[in-house]
């Protein structure tokens, strides 16, 4: 991956023809709310007659984290590597849900613990988890440059093989803190506000989580200019499926195409994806508001609005599959509702 | 329509058992959030190991009201008859999304001004529009109680053909006035709150219809009891669509299949509904939180929280269809996702 990304501008100046394409439509002005907004970004970046979802593939990584053997977590280590194999048996609620919207689903070995033999599972392991982010770094800058690399070429080759949509999810027991640590670092903001119960742990581990996320930060140090160098943050404080995340994000908008962004730890990955190459934000719906606490401090950081507000705190990338019907509804709409004319309809 | 329904309570004494099947998932503890609630009323109402939304199928009535010849809209009456004309030719946005989320739709003139010949529409026709209802009653006693007979037969017969999951929709330039003057006569709330723009109109519109509506509404007098009888509301402020749609709601839950309810107008419906026989709202599931102000009132009084909320202010059932996707992953899950045991998980 190179640091310069060559992701293209969307189509501003067909906004106005869209937004009349759309006025047209049998309905009120304005009255299909945010699936206006959906079809209008849609048409921005597919720049075609008829706007659709090809081939909805949703990427989740898994990675292991060094902190969690210090009980930041429900779980130990070794669940992450156990729900990778329920997400290979179709077990998981992801699973469920992709089957439920006919989305497709690949599950990415980015670095857990023990690896897995089967052929299913895509191999782009950068280590067998991180170092303990509250005490080093968690990973080398080489890996995560290199994480970046492969996620990119991964988001790539779908979209070269036909598909529109990318989505991300992503397992790691650890990661919420690996993502608070990101939070933290990249909006400065105090360490009580970014870490949250994760998938919940008690009080007293929520103490004791914060206060090695706030090591972790005080660790780094004060950046030399506004912030830290987002590949450094990587490092520091990510994971091996954030940087992977991350990468893919670059790499669908590199190729053009619409994402889903859902969940705390692929929020994270946005955040450090659009301070590498802001346009990428141009490319992203979100999916699902987090009931992790975090999440609305990224999703504004990024000036964004979820689509959805389920109460979910799961990960795994289940927000985003439920956010796409919505987006085939605005494809609909956008591509076969009649206008006033065409119905006779004299408003 | 008997006035007096037979509803069947849910199956609480099965709640225990379907939570704790719910609990067992691969999953932490709730982090499904909304789609936990969702499978568990669905498990309630169906009583069977594989829960499932079978031939959902959307029903859209229109009607006429009187009181549109007041101006209280942004369109003259006429265009509801453009509008079911749209919705037979597959042109409305409601259209779109059925085919989108492959739901069924059919369209019912519950009482439209000028009928039309189509064999693809449903004609119970209780007469040409309503009278104005800010003027005098909107229809006869017998026509509301024809038309709550009607609506629930409907509704009953989709069920007998194999329906799991009905939803509603409507279209009656005008009806946001009589849906606001029902949500008043109901909750003794003023005016002011229960009166919005609908699809758009002006300040000085809006003031308007705030002023008719009061009017609707003064003109009952005070109830004798708490509360005036539901079926004199439906005479004296309802519609045809109303009327139709709140039995639709009294046979679906005698039917005993699950509902989805969305919109202003035909949340107004459900409150009458509820107030007919309380136990049908155990069979209602709440779509989408409209952008008219007095939905979300009508909401509270129902102690509803809806699935999505999307700026929309459509009606048609736009948001019923849009959450049904929700309700198919819901039962995924339940069916499908893998216990901790099953799947070897350790937490």
């Amino acid at each position: 991956m190179p640091r310069a990304c060559a992701i293209a501008p969307l189509a501003h100046h067909q906004e106005t023809a869209i937004q009349s394409r759309i006025d047209q439509k049998t309905k009120p002005l304005g009255a299909l709310g945010r699936l206006e907004e959906l079809a209008l970004q849609l048409a921005l970046i597919q720049q075609r007659e008829k706007i659709g979802i090809d081939k909805p593939t949703l990427l989740v990584f898994a990675g292991d984290h060094g902190i969690a053997q210090q009980g930041v977590s429900i779980a130990p280590s070794a669940v992450t590597r156990q729900m990778v194999l329920n997400f290979l048996a179709g077990g998981a609620a992801v699973n469920c849900f992709c089957q439920a919207n006919d989305m497709e689903l690949k599950v990415i070995d980015a670095g857990i613990l023990e690896p897995i033999e089967d052929a299913r599972l895509i191999v782009q392991r950068l280590g067998a988890g991180t170092a303990d982010l509250s005490l080093q770094a968690a990973m080398t800058a080489l890996q995560a440059e290199q994480g970046v690399k492969l996620g990119a070429e991964l988001a790539k080759a779908q979209a070269a093989d036909g598909c529109s949509l990318l989505a991300f999810g992503e397992m790691g027991i650890g990661n919420t803190s690996s993502a608070a640590a990101l939070l933290c670092a990249m909006t400065q903001l105090p360490t009580a506000a970014c870490v949250g119960r994760g998938t919940g742990i008690t009080e007293s581990q929520l103490q004791h989580k914060q206060k090695l996320v706030a090591q972790a930060v005080q660790r780094l140090g004060q950046p030399h200019h506004q912030q830290h160098d987002p590949f450094t943050l990587l490092a520091e404080l990510g994971g091996f499926e954030i940087a992977q995340i991350t990468g893919a994000i670059l790499g669908a908008a590199e190729a053009g195409i619409a994402m889903l962004i859902d969940g705390f730890i692929v929020t994270a990955a946005a955040m450090l994806a659009v301070r590498i190459a802001p346009r990428c934000r141009d490319y992203m719906i979100f999916a699902h508001g987090s009931a992790e606490g975090g999440h609305a401090l990224m999703l504004e950081s990024l000036r964004a609005r979820p689509l959805l507000d389920l109460g979910l705190r799961l990960g795994e990338g289940t927000g985003a599959v439920l956010a796409l019907p919505l987006l085939r509804a605005a494809c609909a709409f956008y591509n076969d509702m009649a206008s006033f004319e065409s119905a006779g309809v004299t408003v």
